[in-house]
């Protein structure tokens, strides 16, 4: 068979002997290539999961608890003890389905916001219906879709309002669900069945909310409430990591300021600034939570927020310091005036240092949970080494002047070379969108003129 | 009656009759006053609620879109037409609930999510059900337990994944919500009616789904992407208000860097540092809408998310200029070496007033979608004045270097300063949740230390 293929080959191409070897065994490297090329993309692919599970292990124990709370449900459903039930049972595992979380705060918000929601819209919606009742036959199904409409419009409008979003938010949704499956529903059924149907859907959705409670508080609970307390000290530990690299690839003693482009410890800062979108949420979810571990009632949530906008606004300046730093080519200048340099530096290495040691005590204090006591002499180390340096400067006041204006400028400088990129960036945009061209514009504002005239 | 009430109030408390008048004063006041304090907590809901509409009256046509959505599906159940479907219809309801979103772009991308996670479940799941169909009786129920806890898990992690995290969020849980109602539904029922209940809820989903299309498409629409783009313009406005604030109330002829703290135009950098969420999700949802207004197909949405990241990044120098200016106070000092300083004033002016104009310009730029032109020569005239600065300090090689230490000295006493902010908020952390005394952590740590002797 092989030489029939052969001789095929061979008529149809007018290739020798030669060249189907040389074909044969392309297509061998090419299956071999592309069964390597599967190999590597399955050997990515699994190295990119095992990543995502080794950055954060519970990642699998959450998906695991996921299908743990579902196996349960369907347990459920498989046990006699159920059969009445029939049809609602599948408001069980929506239920699980939508309401595990990945932290027991989430869980337990958006339970609860489920079992509130279904009980408001199950109330309204029988009083909606038995208003609509006493209309009768078209009348009732009118006033049942005017109800819904109004319903669903003011619900949703709600959702808008800043405090409702934050907290209710899921819980309107449901109201809206609930109210909507009652209306529609109690046109056809007759009210008892009605009563019978309300009674078994809050009965599943309560069966639901309470085995994803029961699996999110006993089989490996994640708190919302620990991750946000990690998030600040890590991002203390952050900010203390910058400074130190500052003080030794910077101010150390055989270290310049310079050529510090692409230096990690540059780059800390960054995850500060990005840290406000978890925290908003994790802040949200620990209020949810009740006491567990070192965390005791009425936990100062809130506290975060702030600490976590102090600390933001710290890597806002240091984003600052980084960018004018990696502008700085001593080289190009020779040393002048190295007493007033070398004090500067000294001052520089001291507030650093002393800065960074005092953020790594904080972090400290916060994950260790003990007060701070050592702290304030660190600081005070550092501030009085930044107070020194102004004063200092403010006895040559002529010195100061210019340096005040000179910062300003420079600053601002900085800016005018930002907005260079910005509008690089602007005009590929305009380039890649095919924005129109400029004279179109002013011929559309000459006619506009022309008209006014 | 009156008489005796009076008998028994003074009866039972010794007051007079002057005292039952005081009492029944003091009565009608703290009425009226109840009475004013809901009617001021009414005015004020509905205050609240008028900003909200009147901030983007679109959150009023989202919500009536809404309305008028759920209703047209209650329409369609009370027709003849659906009759058959009974209890599925439901499944067009909670469609509509649930893919309903602000814009067309994620309205589109949950539709699709639902109906792609509903097709890939119902295949999985049939496929499932054939194979623990062969084993029969309570092997069955035992396989599909298995199959269940393995298909929510593995479906559960991959939503960690970013890329499917950010796309196909929604379609997995669809898919896990799917996949368990048929797998629990398929050990009652037998295999004929599984596929009938499949083809009823497919089609019952389309429905709403289309309904929804319907409902954005074409009752006043609303785009991410044409909101991503004013999102885009916006921040340019915000940052060239700043930086014209900056000229005026800085740097011009009347005015002086001084007591600026509580300017209006010193927190404009801030909406726009916040801005990422926001952009984030936007981008994401405008690549999913079709064409439509000035948006054709293969519009680059992701230079927007280039362009937002430069603009958080100039905002960022903006803050540390901010947190500089609002420290000077000028007036302590004597005017010296006035020549310098009214040199780089002068820079500064032309600096700030120039790259606001051209700021402004990339704005009009963006809006109109019509080709930058006139913009390179403002830049290059800021520019200019920047670098001219630049060239003429360094002239004076002495100063130069004293100012560039200068500034990396302030910018870190600035770091140093908000360090102790940092540190106060930590402190009233520490207060707040009643953290530990010191004097225990380091008897604990003594303690393993002595475990470890």
């Amino acid at each position: 068979m092989e030489s029939a293929l052969r001789t095929d080959i061979s008529s149809n191409n007018g290739v020798g002997d030669g060249g189907f070897l040389a074909a044969c065994r392309e297509r061998r490297l090419w299956l071999c290539s592309a069964a390597e090329r599967l190999r590597c993309t399955v050997v990515g692919f699994a190295g990119k999961l095992g990543k995502i599970a080794r950055d954060d292990p519970r990642r699998v124990a959450h998906s695991l608890k996921v299908g743990l709370a579902l196996t349960l449900v369907s347990v459920l459903y498989y046990t006699p003890l159920f059969n009445g039930w029939g049809e609602t049972t599948i408001w069980a595992v929506i239920t699980v389905v939508m309401v595990m979380e990945f932290t027991v705060g989430a869980t337990l918000s958006k339970g609860l916001c489920r079992v509130l929601g279904t009980l408001a819209a199950g109330l309204v919606g029988v009083g909606a219906h038995l208003v609509a009742d006493l209309c009768g036959g078209k009348g009732e199904a009118i006033l049942l879709a005017v109800f819904l409409f109004i319903a669903a419009s003011a619900a949703t409008f709600s959702r808008f309002i800043p405090e409702v979003k934050e907290r209710y938010d899921y819980a309107m949704a449901i109201f809206i669900l609930t109210f909507s499956l009652v209306t529609v529903s109690s046109y056809r059924d007759d009210p008892e069945d009605l009563i019978e149907l309300a009674h078994e859907r809050i009965t599943t959705i309560l069966v639901g909310v309470a085995i994803c409670l029961f699996t999110t508080f006993f089989v490996f609970p994640i708190w919302a409430g620990e991750d946000l307390h990690e998030l600040a000290a890590g991002n203390l530990d952050s900010l203390a990591e910058f400074l130190e690299g500052m003080g030794s690839e910077c101010f150390g003693e055989n270290s310049s300021c310079e050529n510090l482009e692409g230096k990690a410890f540059l780059q800390l800062y960054k995850s500060v600034l990005n840290s406000k979108a978890k925290e908003d949420s994790l802040i949200t979810f620990a209020k949810w939570e009740p006491i567990h571990g070192k965390f005791r009632f009425r936990h100062p949530w809130n506290q975060y927020q702030k600490l976590g906008a102090l600390c933001r606004q710290c890597a806002s300046s240091m984003e600052a310091l980084a960018s004018f730093i990696i502008t700085l080519k001593k080289a190009q200048y020779p040393e002048a005036n190295p007493e007033l340099y070398l004090k500067i530096r000294a001052t520089c290495t001291v507030m650093s240092l002393d800065s960074a040691k005092a953020l790594r005590e904080l972090s400290l204090t916060v994950r260790t949970m003990t007060g701070p006591s050592p702290i304030n002499n660190d600081v005070s180390k550092g501030t009085k080494a930044s107070s020194d340096f102004r004063a200092e400067l403010s006895e040559d006041v002529a010195l100061l002047q210019v340096i005040h204006v000179a910062i300003v400028a420079s600053l601002l400088s900085d800016i005018v070379i930002q907005i260079e990129g910005i509008t690089e960036s602007t005009n590929s945009l305009a380039r890649l969108a095919r924005f129109k061209n400029p004279a179109e514009r002013s011929q559309s504002s000459n006619v506009v003129i022309n008209i006014e005239e």
